[in-house]
């Protein structure tokens, strides 16, 4: 499909944008979305830019009982300089395949849509909040939408892109989490669909998170299914733990999925010339190292927080406080780096940042 | 909620109803369907018989993106004097509130649901075939509807109830099928949403069915995610083996869906007085009962087959063929008695059948 293929048609009521120091995340949406439509006679075809709105679908669309749908997210941010960068936004497309892949979703032209994100953008570009933190969230998804109640792939998809400027993830600069380890319920097993950004695994999160901030913890750190020993990652970030100076995050198992961010951090660790391992650990191996003082750090990745120090776990009762609860240098070091490079305010040496090119104005019809 | 409470708009033009011959399985729906709208405010709220129709969610619908839904699956039968039977419907309500806990969907009302299914069934029961083996399925289904892009449970769902006409699942008498055991992928492990009836569990599914179907087989056997040595579950039946004289199926372990034909299944056994244990059952004792000749019948049991006879299974290249690949004896029995008594051939000795009553002329407006 090329490029001057999406057909834009323009909203002719503009909604009016929130304040900047006001913004939740995921609740204001702007005024734009992309469609574009799968069936297997035409491929995906239609792609198109229209004004942001409900979708009407038939109350036996496969997505409703079967749940075939996957997703990205990603996020757009304004330099001092009024660019629009994107941080390495061809990994979030090589991912949604990936997803598609596990799903039985059929692929994407990862170029093609990756161009209609950055026309949606620039088409809604003054949603781009400008405040420090702040960014525009980017969610693409694709949608099983065969009236059929079947268990089968379905034969038609739909993927929509929305857009949704965000606030700051740390309202008082980057703090430390609370997280209790889950020792019940599992989130993903080998052979399942973990490493797969799909609706089913956050459903599946729901309980277990609602236990623990019943209990005062914002998140909960899941263990391996089989054995429930290994830590694997946090509800949607990954987890690394500095202990005696080693750097370790659980190695991709089959079963975690594959955060943008942690491939970032490893680069820029080893970059940095510090010692880090991507392999199993135990959450037994974590208390032993707390318990000798050699636990010296912990944080989570991923694309809404960057980084998002741990200050406490909570494993069976038992209270491993990191760090005196603050935020370690590493972590420090490591959001107050990567923000930089995606805000455009360091020099991008891994060439992680796009630039998001303007509409040219004849295309707009 | 008061029975008289549900609001009834029938529609101004019914569609062509199909022939019961040329019947599919889930492709057609009747003229009208049930909604009841969830808000934190309101609790379960407005349910409406409507005419059938799509309808409109904002593309952040949570169900999109986070797959917070259940699902349930049942069947309406009219007996040759014309009566309309349920089988089981008030085991179908249990398991709908028993996967909503586990999906933190709020609680339904069950006596509400059943009767509001029940009217639905009479305002479309000129939409039920006659012949023998078909029938009316109905899908009730909630889904949650909330506009926000962050893993936490709805505040707002919809409970949807359709209903599908369907054809005989055997079109030339009860036949086996081909099923190939799966080594690779898994359904589901304990602490998971194995015993959910939610939309995740069976999107993870396709890729294995995908490539059982490639090479010839109807369905893929589950075994448990933590060894991939115990036998699960079938697509979407539960399953039973006779070796020598016993007949077994997988007790419930915390990963497996705990069928209403499962249980009524187990229930005739015992009636009948033969040897049924539920258990834990490893597929190499399957596979050396058939070295020795022991493995005499193996069949699934749900809601659309009613029995399903498996005459082969393959597990790691190995075929095993079950009672010369014919239908035994128990399938036999099993699938006639049951039928018997869903379609009012056979007195209801368990009282396993609900008539639906007719709707008072004077609630329709
Ligand atoms: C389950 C899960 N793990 C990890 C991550 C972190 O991935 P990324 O760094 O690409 O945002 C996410 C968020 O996308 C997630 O949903
Ligand atoms: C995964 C799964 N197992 C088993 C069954 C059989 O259950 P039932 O006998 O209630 O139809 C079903 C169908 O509902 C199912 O989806």
């Amino acid at each position: 499909m090329e490029k001057s293929s999406i057909s834009i048609q323009l909203t002719s009521s503009k909604k009016p944008k929130p304040q900047s120091d006001e913004l939740a995340f995921g609740r204001v949406f702007t005024d734009h979305m992309f469609v574009m439509d799968y069936s297997v006679e035409e491929n995906w075809h239609s792609p198109r830019i229209v004004p942001y709105q409900a979708i009407a679908m038939e109350p036996a669309a496969m997505v409703y009982h079967y749940g075939q749908t996957v997703f990205e997210g990603l996020k757009a941010y304004l330099t001092k300089e009024g660019k629009v960068l994107l941080f390495r936004p061809e990994k979030n497309m090589e991912r949604l395949n990936k997803s598609n892949d596990r799903l039985c979703i059929p692929r994407v032209d990862e170029e093609f849509v990756l161009e209609a994100l950055k026309q949606l953008i620039t088409v809604d570009k003054e949603w781009i909040p400008e405040k420090e933190g702040t960014s525009l969230y980017i969610r693409p998804f694709i949608i099983s939408t065969e009236s059929y109640l079947g268990v089968a792939p379905s034969k038609t998809y739909k993927l929509i892109i929305i857009l949704s400027p965000v606030g700051s993830y740390y309202k008082e600069g980057i703090a430390p989490v609370k997280i209790a380890v889950e020792s019940e319920f599992v989130r993903a097993v080998a052979g399942g669909t973990g490493t797969a950004k799909t609706a089913g695994n956050y459903a599946s999160s729901l309980k277990a998170q609602e236990v623990a901030e019943a209990s005062g913890f914002s998140q909960v750190l899941w263990l391996d299914g089989l054995e429930k020993k290994y830590i694997e990652e946090v509800g949607s970030m990954n987890i690394f733990f500095k202990i005696n100076g080693e750097i370790i995050t659980p190695a991709l198992n089959g079963s975690i999925l594959e955060g943008v961010t942690r491939n970032s951090v490893l680069q820029l660790l080893k970059h940095w010339g510090l010692p880090v391992t991507e392999r199993k650990i135990s959450v037994e191996e974590i208390a032993e190292a707390h318990k000798e003082g050699k636990l010296e750090e912990a944080f989570g990745t991923g694309t809404a927080a960057v980084i998002s120090p741990v200050g406490e776990l909570i494993w069976k009762n038992e209270s491993l406080v990191i760090n005196n609860g603050e935020t370690g240098p590493i972590s420090k070091k490591l959001y107050s780096t990567i923000t930089s490079i995606q805000r455009g305010d360091q020099s991008d040496e891994f060439g992680w940042t796009t630039e998001v090119s303007t509409v040219e104005k004849e295309k707009v019809n």
